[in-house]
């Protein structure tokens, strides 16, 4: 990093352990599970549809945590704001951040609520279809959010997820406002269609006002910021508002629009693709890596095209092989 | 099966939650641990090498549980008697094993000591070095084992690792005794090589006193137990003391001796060899499902072969693939 920042990026997240099994058309029909989205469910939801998952694994998770742990991997210093309760989840999710070499510091809340999980199902077609109980998540206070951490990061990198709790919402309103007053950079994941649809006055005002420097999105996303069923007119509208917005359009590569100027990538090759959980937080790992290190707009998109492809070719939404090894063999 | 037993198989193992890392030699031997080997850890210890672990995955394991979750996958109708305690990770083992179709009654203990672990370190060569803290896993007691239970399984399944407690090794007595005064067969797994160091001479005289039917051992494990470095030797020694003896080689395949005859079979092949954990453990799998089946000893050793070169295609201790068409496709 060229600027004064002790981190490449502060992250204000939902602390997450992602239940991963596998599931097929029928047990989401049967379920009333809409495939590919986050919905949120209550405990009781939670027990039952845990227990009528097939065998799992656990794998830590969370949008902002996933994206931390691939920059990590790329080298990037990270810091993450998160919330965890006092119990075995909380040590898995607090053990794999800081494994990663992710600063985080956050103190656990009490034994109840428990710390979060995201029970997912992944269908052959490898989509992954998401259900969070957000449990401890939910309770971040905006006192978790120092002035101090948050002015040492380049960037302050934010989910939209997190607008589905009051605290966390305070907390990340908060973070925002701490890192632009120190000149720092936002970054923003419109994070899931549904996501959008539950707030999406409130993020389109706070795109137009100027607060997001970097806008992550997807074309459902894109298309359902804007209202537009057109994607190239929707990304227009939105990018008129931002400094950077990057699209992932999956099999289809990404595209970024800087000041105007618009680049593009196609997707990186993947021999077989498992599980798509976190394809968009690694390519906003990826994306982040090489705007860190001042990159050109097509290597960025490159960079998080390579760790994007890494995630889907395995479960879980953490990356599991050498990402800047990947990232030098493909960019030299 | 022929016989009037309700279950295929019931066992009686270690409630252990896998965590799972990669690691390179480095670290191994840094940390003094004896690679493909499986080392007992107190509660201290775990803390430290879980804190020293890169980030990882958690997955359900224990011996006998992954053979009973393999065969089970399989079609055999299978029951488990093992020790959680009322925590998480109690909660993740027990919903595991349930949702693979196994039953599973055995009450949690109270919240301490905790649900056992197993810390897994997996090197490049693909080889698992496992640290266990076994937690409640230690207290399973003999009330837990209960008659009718036993005497309802044609199988009775035993890891040579429950010896390595008091309370485990008296309510696997219990359980042998049950079951040999019904007629039922008696399975046993010498597990590793240093735990038939620990307990070589009580395993001898249990082999010796005609108690185990089916025993199941690698090469290590059987030349361990008769001290005698010849493998061929070692195995003519033991085969001549139980009715079937089961002795897997690696990448070597594996060997059946019954009642003075030898089966041989190769390795299944394999793309790529990931986490070799639960190989064993997946072929007890595979031959008692052929076994109970009355099939061949061939094909009883072809099917342990297949269910164990899927375990080790992938990180994790039980099946991920569907092993009955994988059998299918094999054997037809």
């Amino acid at each position: 990093m060229t600027t004064d920042a002790r981190y490449d990026i502060v992250a204000i997240g939902n602390a997450i352990v992602d239940v991963i099994a596998q599931a097929d058309d029928v047990f989401l029909d049967e379920e009333q599970l809409v495939k590919g989205s986050m919905a949120l469910i209550d405990a009781q939801r939670a027990q039952e549809l845990y227990r009528d998952m097939g065998p799992a694994r656990e794998i830590s998770g969370g949008s902002g945590a996933n994206t931390l742990a691939g920059a990590s991997t790329l080298g990037q210093q990270c810091a993450l704001i998160a919330q965890v309760a006092d119990d075995q989840l909380g040590e898995v999710f607090a053990h794999d951040i800081r494994a990663t070499g992710i600063d985080f510091d956050v103190p656990p809340l009490g034994k109840e609520p428990p710390t979060a999980r995201c029970l997912i199902f992944v269908t052959p077609d490898a989509q992954r279809t998401m259900n969070t109980f957000l449990g401890a998540s939910q309770f971040l206070p905006a006192t978790a959010v120092h002035a101090d951490l948050i002015a040492s990061g380049a960037i302050l990198y934010l989910e939209g997820y997190l607008w589905d709790a009051d605290e966390p919402k305070a907390a990340m309103a908060l973070g925002i406002d701490i890192a632009r007053r120190n000149g720092r950079k936002v970054a923003f994941t419109l994070s899931d269609g549904f996501c959008v649809d539950r707030h999406r006055d409130e993020f389109a005002d706070l795109i137009k006002s100027g607060k997001i420097d970097i806008l992550f999105s997807n074309e459902d996303e894109i298309m359902s910021l804007a209202q537009i069923k057109d994607f190239d007119a929707a990304v227009d509208q939105t990018a008129a508002q931002v400094e950077t917005l990057v699209v992932t359009r999956g099999e289809n590569g990404a595209i970024a629009l800087q000041n105007g100027t618009r680049f593009e990538v196609g997707a990186e090759p993947v021999d077989k693709i498992v599980d798509t959980t976190g394809a968009g937080d690694l390519f906003a790992a990826g994306f982040l890596s090489g705007y860190g290190e001042d990159r050109s707009m097509e290597d960025c998109l490159t960079i998080g095209a390579v760790a994007a492809a890494e995630v889907i070719s395995h479960y879980g939404a953490r990356p599991e092989a050498d990402l800047k090894a990947l990232v030098k063999q493909r960019l030299g």
